[in-house]
C-alpha cells in the first residue's frame, strides 16, 4: 500500500494531490534506493582517521537521482518561501516520516539538518547578498552548513545563557567564545556557520541580548578540538564538533537581520524544525516496528518450541507500538496544520506535545525491536542501536523534555487557572442553590445515625 | 473559549456549522446545568434500599430542558438513520466529549448507554412492530433499557462462549441462562431488555450460533438477585443486574433480524458505543484535569510554605494530561472518520487503538487529580474517585485491553508480515549488489586486524 | 509451606525461634479463621443505615479465638514496651503481612489500626491515670479508639499547618475545630479520640506549637457530621468520620506529655506505624497474586481456546508481580531492623523508601489481579476491588507519595552533594595527573584531523 | 562513609569483619585508583584499528597494586573453592558493587567475566592437567579467556539450541559451526576459548546433547572475522568477537567433565556469574546516582533562574534512584545468601528476580543521569553513555528479561496453583458453612427491593 493511502483520514483534507504524488515518489527512493545505500554509506565512511576525511561516494550517487526526481528541497514550507516547492507542514510532514526511515535520505534531498533550518533562517531574514553567497550554493547541496548554538558549561535549555561574545569593532564584530555540539562540523563541505553570540549583555530585555551572524568555517581563529560522540557513534563524515572562537574576525554585512534579533530568528527557526524532527522520529519508529515483526517472523528464531510471532509478550508490543505511533503522527501533524494556519508560535502549545511525546515514543518501540532481536539488536547488524542513539538525542536537543515539560504545564495552568476556578465555584453555587430551592438536604453517609444521636 | 473553538485544527474540516452551534449549546447545558445537578442527582438517590426505588426527579427536569434545547437523541448516527439529527461520529464525538463531563449529562440528552447501542439496534435491525412498540418510547424518553450479553463463569472476552440457550418450541422461544453486568437492570424505568443468547449451539460457524431476542423486564421467570458493585458504588438507580432466567417464554417476533444473526448484529453494535465510551472518557480526563488545576491553586493548601502550583512535579502532570489528553482526542477522532467514511468494520484498527489508549489516558490523569486532592479526592467531595471507578471499567468492559491488543498485535503481524519480510530481504540483496557492483568490502570493527594475522 | 519456612533468607537471623511459631499461628489463623469469616463480616454489617449500628458479632468471636491462640497485641514494640509480647518490627512485620491479608484479622489480634499506635502513644507518653483509664480497655479490646490529626481545608501533608485551637483556660482546655478522615470513628465502641491541636500558635518553633490530648468521644461539643467514602466504600462500621470541635471542655490531665509536644509524640508514632501498614500491604499484594493465580487456572475460563494460564502476557504479570512484592518485602523489613537497632528516627531514609515503594506495588498487583478477573474483578465477589480502593488511601495518609519523596530527594542531595562533588572532583584532578606523569594526550575523536589542519 | 558502614542492616549478618576489611580497601582502590585510570584507559586503547593491537600500559599498574594490595581474584566462591579467599557470595556481591563503578577495576582485580565465570569452571570442573595448564595462568592475570557460546541464526535463549557442531574422530574432536558476542575476543592476550558445541545430537534429552571444552585460540581453523559493537562503543582492547570453526582440531583432553555435560556445567557457571554481573549494576547505577547529584549541583547550570538541586521533578529523580538502587541491592543479596546456603539450583527464583530487575533499574537511573547533564551526558565527558549501553546488554545476556520473566512466571504459576485453588476453595466453603450454622443470608446490593418484588 503506497504512503499515499496510509494517511491518517483525519489529515486527508490537508493534502493536495501533489503532495501524494510527490509522498509516493519519496517513499519509493527511500525504499529502493536509500535503504539499500545505508549499508554502503556506513562502510564508505571507512575506519580510524580516514572517517573525518571526504565523504561517501553513494551519497552523490543518491543526490543525482533525487535531483532527477524532483524531490530536492522539500522542506522549504509554502507560507514562508515563494519559490520552494510550496508545501504545507502537513504535507511536507508527511515526506519527513519517509525520510526518517533511512540514515541517507534526508541528506539525499537536500532536506538534512542542519541545513535546513539554516537555509530557512537565510531564505526569510537574509540580505541578498547573504542569500547569493551561502543560499544558492546550499540549494543547490554543493555546501554544507553548522549551527552553532549550544554552549558548555551552561545550561543550555535557556537560550539566554549564551555566552559567545559578539563585539563590534570599528567595520567588523570579534567573537570570542566556545561552542559544541556544532552538527556538521566534521565534514569537509561543512562551509558556513550560522553562529548564536551574545551582543548587548546589559540589555534588560534578556531576549535581546543576542545576534547571529553568518561565518565561514575557515576563519581564522576558528578551531575545531574534537568531535563529541553519541553513545560511541562518532557520527562521521558530520560529526558533532567541540569549537573555539579566539578573536574571530567577521565583517559586519556577517550579521542576519539586525543586532538582538538573534533569539527572535531562533523561535523561528525552531518551530518548523521541530515538526520535521518529529516525523522523522516517527519514520524511525514505524521502521524499527517493520524490523520487529521481520524477526518475530523469522523461521530460525524458535525459542522453546514455539515462534516468536507466538509468543504473546510480542504481540502485545506490536500493538502498543501500532496505537502509539499512530497517535503520535496525528499529535505532530495536528501541530503541522496549526503552524499552516498561522505561524509556529501560534502553534506552541501543539509543537511542544509533540516535542515531548514522540522521542519518548519512538525511543520505546526501538528499544523493544532492539530486544526482539536479542544480542544482534546491540550492533551494527540492524539499523536499530544507531536509530536509537540519535533519537535519544532528541530527548535533549532544542531544550531537554523536562524544560517542555515544565513551561507547558506552567502555561496551561495559567493560561486556564481564573477560568477553571470561576467555573468550578459557580457550579458548586448553583448546587446549593438547587439544594436550597428544592428544600434538600444532603444525603450523607453515616448522617442518620449521628443526627439522631445529636 | 466555547468548544466549538477547541476542535483539534486537523479535525476542523470534518465538523459542520450546524455541528458546531450544537457543540457549545451541549457545553453551555453540561456546564450551567448537569454539573450543579449531578451532586443533587446523587443526594436525591438516598440511603440504602431507598436507592432502588424510583429515580431523582431533577433528572426528569433536565430532561425537559435538554428536549427544549434540542440537545436530544443526538447519537444516532447520519449513515445509519436517516430521522436522527444527522451528525457524524466525528461530530458526535465532540458532543459525546462533553457529554462525559457530567454524570447525569447523557441521560438527560438521552444519549445514554445501554440505550444508545438498543435503540441503534432496533432502528437498524428491528421490524416495524419492534419500532413502534420499543423503538418509540425509547425514543421519547419514557422507558429505559438494558443490553444482557455478558455471563458469569465463562471467558466474556471471547463472544462465542455465551451460553444463555435460546430453544424454538413451537410459537415461542424458551430461554434459560443467567447474565449478570445487565446495566440499568435496577431501574423501575428498564422495561425492555435485549438479550443475548445461543439458538444454534453445534452449528460448524461458531459466529452464527447466537440470536438476539427483546424480551421485556416483567417477563415471568425473569428473576433480578442481586446488584453488582464497582468498586464501593452501586450506580443506583440504574446499576448493574445478576439476572436468571428460567424457562422464560418470548413470542417468535420477539427474534431481531434472524436466528444465528446475534453476532452480526453485536459487531455493528460496538463500533460506534466504543467512539461514545471513548470520547465520554476524553471528557472525563479534561474535567479531572480542571479540577486537578482548581486545586493547585487553591490558596488554603500550601505545604511547605509553597502554593501547589509552584511543585514542578505537579506542573508536570499538567504537562503530561495535556499531551495525552490531546493525543488521545485525535485517536477516536481518527477512528470517528474512518467509521464514517464506512463503517466500523472498516475501522476496526483505528477502533481497537481508541478502545485501548483512552480509558488507561484517563485513569492516569484522574488518577493525579485524585493524588493533588489528598484524602479528599478518594471521597464524596469531589467527582473523581466514582469518575475513576467507572472508567476502571472501560478496560473491562466489550473486551479487556489485553484481547484487543493480542488482536490488534496479531493483525498488524499476520497483515503486514508477508511484505515486509520481502521489502527487507529485497533491500538487504540490493546492498550486496551495490557492494558488488562498487567492487567493495563490507568495513568491520577489527576486521583488519585479524585479516592481516590469518 | 508454613510462612516461618518463607521468610526471606537475608531476614532470617533477625527471627526468634518464638517469633517463628507465632507466625505459623497467625498465618493458620488467618487462612482458617479469618479470611472465611470476612465475607461474613462483611454481610453482618448490613445496608443502608444500620451498617452504623453495632458491629458484627462474628468479629466478637474471632478476638476470643485469637485471644485463647496466644495471638493478641502483638504489635506492642520489643524496644518501647516491656510488658508486651517483646516481638521486634521485624518478627511483628512478618505478622503484620499475615494480617494484611483478611479484612477481619488485624481487630481480631487486637492489631488494627489506629488502636495499634494510640496504645503505643499511651503506653510510651501516657501517665499512669491515663493509662489505667484507657490503655486497659483498648489493651483488652474492651474499646476502640480514634486518632483526629488531618483537617479539611489544610495541606494536611505539612504537620505545622493544623488549625484545631487548644486553649487553656483555667482548670481546662478548650478545642474548637474540625478534623475529618478520623478512622473508627463511625464505630459505638470508639469511645476515646487522640486529638492533635494548635496550644501555642505563636511559637517561634513550629513544631513546638501542638499538643496531644486524650478526649472521649462523647464529650459535648464533639459532633460527628458524617463519614467519607473510600471509592464507594464506607468502611462501615468503623468508618472516616468528619468531626466538628465547638467550645469542647477536657481536664488538664486530657494533655499527654506536655504542652507543645504533639509534634514529637507523632514522629515518633508514624515510624513503627507505617512499617505495620506497608507489611499488611505487602500482604495484601501476596493475596491478590494467588487470586491472580487462582483465576488463571479457572477451568471455565478459556477465552480463544486457550486457558488464561497459558497466555504469555498474564504469566509476565505472575512474574512481575513476584519480583517486586519480593523486593517490597526485602525494603521494609530492613527499615523495621533499623528501627529496632535504634529507633524511627535513625530509620527515617528507610522508612521513607518503604512508606513510597509498597502501596504503589500493591495497587499495582491488585490492579492486575483485578484486570484478570474481567468484570468480576471490580465487585463484591472477590476481595480485590476494595483492597485496592484501601491500598489506594495509603498513597496519600501520612503524607502523599509526593512529600516523601521530595523530602527524600532533597535529604539525600544535602547530605550526600559535597562529598560527592569534591569526590568526583579529586579523581577528575587525579586522572589530570596521570596524563601529564605519563606525558599522555587525550585521544579524541577526529582531534587528528583538525590538529592536522591547524 | 566506608562502604562497611553502608551495608544494608538486613545484610550484616552474613558479612565477616574480614570481609568489610577487604570490602573497604577495594572501595579506596576503585575510588583513588582505578576510577582516575579509566579516562586515561580509554585513551591509550588508541583510534582506529590501533584499538586491536596491545593494550593499555594502565592496566598492569593497577594490577600490580591490586595483587600488592591483596585484593585480588576475590570471585572465588567459599563454597567451591578451597584455596581461594573464601568469600561468601553475599560478601563478594558487596565486592562485586565497588568493582562495577569503573571500567577497569575488575580487570585490575582479576575479577573480570568472561575469565572469573571460566576459572570456576576450569575450577570445579577441570582435570589437574587443564588446571595447570589454563588455570594457573588466569588466576595470575597473565592470560585471558572468551567463553564461547552464543551463536547467530539461533534463538540464544534457549540453550539447546546450540548448533556448533563437535564431532568425535578417534583421539581428537573436530569442530565446525560459528559463535558470536564472543567477548574478549579481541585481545592479544585472549589465549583460550571455553567452547560450548553440540556433541549428541539426538540423544533424547536435549539437555544432554552439549559438550564443553577448552580450544587454545590460536588452534588452526578459528576465524575471528570482525568485532561486533555495542551501540557504537567497540568495547577495544576485549570486543566482542564473530567466530567461525572450520574444521578445527583438538585433543580428547580438550573436554571438560565429560560427554554431553555441557549443559550441566553451564548451568552452575551462570547462577554466580548473575550475582557478579547484578551486584556491578547496582554499583553502577550508584555511580550514576551520584554524577546526577554532582550534576544538579553545578553552580553553572541555572536554567531559568534556578539551580537544578531545586527542581522538584530532579529531587523526585534522586528519591526513586535512592528507593530502587537499594530494593535492587537486597533483592541480588538475598538471592546471594540462598547461594550461599546451598547453589545456584537452589536459588533459581531469586536469581532470576535479580537477573531481570537490577539491569532495568540500572538502566532508568543511568537514563536519568544522562538527561540531567543534557548533550554532555550521551558523549565521550561523563561515563554515563558508556555505562547505558553496557548495561543495555544485561537486558539480554544468558537469557532475554523475557525468557527470564515467562519461566519465572510459569514456575510460580505450576508450583503454587494447586495449592492455592485448594486455599480458596476451602475457605469458601467454610464461609458457606458459617452463613448456614449462623443461619444468615448474604446481603446483596439491591436484594431487598427484587425479593420483595418476586
Amino acid at each position: 500500500m503506497p504512503a499515499s493511502e496510509n494517511i491518517p483520514p483525519l489529515a486527508l483534507p490537508f493534502v493536495s494531490e501533489r503532495a501524494k504524488k510527490l509522498l509516493d515518489l519519496v517513499e519509493k527512493f527511500v525504499d529502493e534506493e536509500c535503504i539499500p545505500a545505508d549499508v554502503v554509506y556506513s562502510s564508505q565512511i571507512g575506519m580510524g582517521d580516514a572517517r573525518w576525511h571526504g565523504h561517501p561516494s553513494i551519497m552523490d550517487d543518491l543526490k543525482k537521482k533525487a535531483r532527477a526526481l524532483g524531490i530536492w528541497n522539500m522542506f522549504l514550507p509554502k507560507n514562508h518561501f515563494k519559490d520552494g516547492p510550496q508545501f504545507t507542514n502537513v504535507e511536507y510532514g508527511l515526506i519527513a516520516e519517509q525520510l526518517g526511515k533511512s540514515i541517507t535520505a534526508s541528506e539525499a534531498c537536500n532536506c538534512a539538518a542542519p541545513d535546513t533550518g539554516n537555509m530557512e533562517v537565510i531564505a526569510r531574514y537574509g540580505s541578498p547578498a547573504q542569500k547569493e553567497r551561502w543560499l544558492k550554493p546550499l540549494l543547490a547541496g554543493e555546501i554544507r552548513s553548522g549551527f552553532l548554538m549550544t554552549e558548555p558549561d551552561i545550561a543550555s535549555s535557556d537560550g539566554s545563557n549564551i555566552k559567545l561574545r559578539v563585539e563590534r569593532r570599528g567595520d567588523h564584530y570579534l567573537l570570542n567564545g566556545s561552542k559544541w555540539w556544532s552538527s556538521g562540523a566534521g565534514d569537509d563541505r561543512c562551509k558556513i556557520f550560522i553562529v548564536m553570540g551574545k551582543s548587548d549583555p546589559n540589555n534588560p530585555d534578556k531576549y535581546r541580548q543576542q545576534s547571529m551572524l553568518l561565518v565561514p568555517s575557515d576563519t581564522p581563529g576558528i578551531k575545531v578540538h574534537r568531535m563529541l560522540s553519541v553513545f560511541g557513534y562518532d557520527d562521521a563524515p558530520h560529526g558533532h564538533g567541540h569549537i573555539t572562537f579566539d578573536n574571530v574576525k567577521v565583517p559586519l554585512d556577517a550579521l542576519i537581520l539586525g543586532e538582538g534579533r538573534g533569539n527572535e530568528i531562533m523561535q523561528g527557526r525552531l518551530g518548523p524544525g521541530r515538526i520535521h524532527h518529529a516525523m522523522r522520529a516517527v519514520g524511525a519508529a514505524e521502521k524499527a516496528l517493520e524490523w520487529l515483526i521481520n524477526r518475530l517472523n523469522d523461521e530460525r528464531k524458535i525459542p522453546f518450541g514455539k515462534q516468536l510471532s507466538e509468543h504473546g509478550v510480542l504481540l502485545d508490543w506490536v500493538a502498543k507500538a501500532r496505537i502509539e505511533i499512530d497517535a503520535s503522527r496525528l499529535v505532530v501533524l495536528n501541530a503541522a496544520v496549526k503552524i499552516d494556519q498561522k505561524d509556529a508560535k501560534f502553534a506552541l502549545k501543539e509543537i511542544a506535545e509533540a516535542k515531548v511525546k514522540v522521542p519518548q515514543m519512538a525511543l520505546e518501540v526501538i528499544d523493544r525491536a532492539i530486544q526482539v532481536h536479542g544480542a544482534m539488536g546491540v550492533c551494527q547488524d540492524t539499523p536499530l542501536a544507531h536509530m536509537w542513539a540519535h533519537l535519544r538525542t532528541l530527548r535533549i536537543a532544542d531544550g531537554p523534555d523536562e524544560a517542555h515539560l515544565n513551561q507547558l504545564g506552567r502555561r496551561e495552568n495559567k493560561t486556564r487557572k481564573d477560568e477553571i476556578r470561576a467555573r468550578i465555584a459557580r457550579q458548586q453555587a448553583k448546587t446549593e442553590e438547587i439544594f436550597r430551592s428544592m428544600g434538600l438536604d444532603r444525603n450523607e453517609l453515616g448522617a442518620a445515625k449521628f443526627k439522631a444521636k445529636l
